[in-house]
């Protein structure tokens, strides 16, 4: 598939584009489909000349298209930039290696020339993690070739996969039975990779949250060497070297392979929607839920806007999707106890089914998002995880803030933790035509406060990248950046590796 | 309670310890009690002159009481030591701070004099991490005194608890229903900050098994300044500050305080020992019960002859020890399907109880040690992890080069993951008398050099410190060794920070 300039996917089609934003204005009041305004179409003219010349490598391009569609991720920032035909931070090379020899040969030279490089997976950021958002020559260093699982281990249930395999490619790689189970919503183009390199959040609402969980060994390339950790199913010998690559970012290293913790494919399988007629109880129920030590796969409350809006929620009640999975055991046990206690908090269980509904709106979202730029909506999510005695009092201030923006907000929990959950905000607002990133920027610049203040993490798995480094600048301890920035210029003492992400 | 100078515990009586080493003969038939070799009394005489005066500190003393209290752990290489008086490696001074604003004046005096600091919280290290075992002046930094739980957040389950508690000072502080459910060996001595200095192995045998997953934040002084992570029950926001300092060994600041997750005294309870004729059934129901997605809280594999030795078993069956926990909810569903999982492989359950013999004989364990250097046995423990597929390799070659010293060996699986078990071994022997030092290290090195050769890691639960210094130096990346190198030359650029662990 040849990916679109601008849009999730390949380049959507005209017509099914305004279909969409019809429908999307239909159902929610925003938008103008009537004023559409087309994509800029492509062409080379639109790229800035490179900078530089093309390397001796075969690996290498500065074709203007390949260029492109590597210029930006995927947030509501760099789609409407990407729409408008603006690609002034393109990287001027684009290197694409088959291996880690060539990963190696792109590091030496990138290193002598002192030319920075921008590691790149699905390309799915949305926080400007794989924007050249600096002066002077890029490369971007883009995995996707090497997408192939190389071993599998079904005795451990474990297997050896290189960095640009998407999500798809995973689990295509697998043996019957087997599947890693992460299903993040850039499922279909993000890759392992770059979950590592984002600490990025999967399928588990509770128990496996992050890739963190599934990481059984990493192997990196950094300017001083081949980083690659044992494999080993629990360790206590010193810090662990891969939770110093998981949310690394590519500033440490570039991530070539890694051994991933796979899953059975379950066989037992239930999930209950659960209504209630008010948010904090709905809260205290997910709160109770998540101190159960019953672990539900799933446990995910949309208010009751987000559930009118995604799973045809009646607008009134919030919906609380609980379930449970197994390959194993049937689960009834387990989604009997978890009705008990999310009815003594007043939730009214539906029938029991495949949250169909709600899935189907999850993996549709980014396609949705395409209409946005040509029917002036803006739209941004925030997410972040706090502990539970805070989180009414931010949850109340990051509405707040939110509302200070025409349009609409909404709320899930998308992770449930003994002690706090993960909650993500959508905001969805008319765009200021023309002023879109700094309509975004200002949004993002509120709320982020907001977020910090209250005592939240300024990412919970979306990452930090380029737009949240000033509040993630605030967060982090003093004396964890300082060890972070010596250990990153022994790494890369040419300070080649994603400049301006973390450090 | 006045530690003893040389034993585990208070000062033993001498012949309570007379009479432990006749059990122990006559259950093992190893040690020889009618040889019986008395400790050396304490004497000042036995301890090398400081060769630092006392600083202006209050909280500082050069007594050599204190001082011979705090020159080992607890290994046996330690116990054996200190038996007999030698105390060449005592810290020259000891501090006991009351407070973090003495901590950091101690931090900065030692840094102003170049004075290496070994932190201490229980001293119950079985690796040398807590001996001084360098040239020079050193001082030990002992966190005993800082043993509060200073707050407790009922609703999120969490509470924030000095460095120097020990595990029944945090259960005593926390209010009634709530415990930290973290029962290390060493649980009646060791610390909060020692546990998440070593990443200590607690309770639980599938899931929460290092404290790592307890922790919800940690504060730690260096001397490039106070390092306090945010309370945060998930992030994604770059590297994670808490595991950098988990495992850190002292080497990266001193951990004062940090918030853990607490958990509910469980309500329901149930405990089955299953007997398996053959080894290897045992270690597939393991494996099967590990990967079932059910997480029992204890699932301890002892072979036939550690069961015969700590639980009454008959000498010719593996037992194995499955336990289900909740607060929440029967666990009948859970236990039903583990005895299903284990049946298949030949387990036979016998009567679910309260595993009382294990538990008192596994609490016991300290004290009994206490009486090896007079019988002459030495003793040895081995942990490790592996994955599964490794696993009957690594079994097997770590039992043959055990069995090349005289004695008995045993095995138990201590935790088990989906992808792996973590195998702890034991082995008594008879001591070689004046020779045990070279006896052990010798030992040492023959079993870690196969547990590494055969794909494990040198540690699960007990950490570096200086005795597997060389292993972990063979096991870690070496762009990781660099990486930390200068991340602790940052943050400790005199390098006083317990020199010799890990970098």
């Amino acid at each position: 598939m040849t990916r679109s300039h601008w849009a999730w996917g390949p380049e959507p089609d005209a017509s099914g584009l305004r279909e969409i934003a019809r429908l999307f204005t239909e159902a929610t009041g925003l938008g103008e489909p009537t004023a559409w305004e087309p994509p800029a179409l492509f062409s080379p003219a639109l790229l800035p000349a490179p900078l530089i010349p093309v390397p001796p490598l075969p690996c290498c391009t500065d074709d203007p298209y390949e260029r492109a569609v590597r210029t930006y991720g995927q947030a509501y920032r760099d789609l409407i930039r990407a729409y408008r035909g603006d690609f002034a931070n393109a990287p001027d090379l684009v290197a694409l290696p088959r291996d880690e020899d060539e990963v190696t040969q792109v590091l030496e030279w990138a290193a002598a020339q002192g030319v920075p490089v921008v590691p790149r997976g699905g390309g799915t950021s949305v926080v400007g993690g794989v924007e050249a958002r600096f002066d002077g020559p890029s490369l971007c260093l883009d995995l996707s070739r090497m997408n192939r699982v190389l071993e599998v281990d079904v005795v451990s249930r474990a297997a050896l996969v290189e960095a640009g395999a998407s999500g798809p490619a995973v689990n295509d790689g697998l043996p019957d039975g087997l599947q890693l189970r992460f299903f993040p919503q850039s499922y279909e183009f993000s890759t392992v990779g770059g979950w590592i390199a984002t600490r990025a959040g999967g399928h588990f609402a509770t128990f496996h949250t992050h890739i963190d969980d599934l990481v059984e060994s990493v192997r990196a390339i950094s300017p001083a060497g081949v980083w690659e950790s044992r494999r080993l199913p629990g360790s206590g010998a010193g810090p662990s070297p891969d939770r110093w690559l998981l949310g690394s970012e590519g500033a440490l290293g570039v991530i070539t392979r890694a051994w991933l913790r796979v899953h059975e494919r379950p066989t037992h399988k239930v999930s209950v929607p659960v209504r209630f007629a008010e948010w904090p109880a709905a809260v205290a129920a997910v709160h109770d839920l998540a101190q159960s030590g019953l672990y539900p796969s799933n446990c995910r409350l949309l208010d009751a806007r987000e559930a009118a809006l995604t799973s045809g929620g009646d607008g009134r009640h919030a919906v609380l999707i609980v379930g449970f999975e197994s390959a194993d055991h049937p689960v009834d046990a387990w989604v009997s106890r978890a009705l008990e206690i999310v009815g003594a908090h007043g939730g009214v269980a539906g029938e029991s089914r495949q949250d169909q509904a709600w899935k189907g709106s999850f993996t549709r979202m980014p396609y949705v998002r395409n209409a946005y730029p040509g029917m002036g909506v803006l739209a941004e999510t925030v997410e972040t995880a706090v502990t539970w005695d805070r989180f009414p009092a931010l949850h109340e201030a990051v509405m707040a803030a939110m509302a200070e923006e025409a349009g609409t907000a909404t709320c899930r929990l998308a992770y449930a933790y003994p002690d706090g959950p993960a909650p993500y905000y959508t905001i969805l607002a008319p765009a200021v035509k023309g002023a879109e990133v700094e309509q975004w920027d200002g949004l993002k610049q509120r709320v982020s406060d907001v977020v910090l203040r209250m005592g939240g993490t300024i990412t919970h798995h979306h990452a930090v990248g380029r737009d949240h480094r000033p509040y993630y600048d605030r967060q982090r301890p003093d004396p964890f950046a300082l060890a972070l920035r010596a250990a990153k210029a022994a790494l890369d003492p040419g300070g080649i590796l994603n400049p301006g992400v973390l450090i």
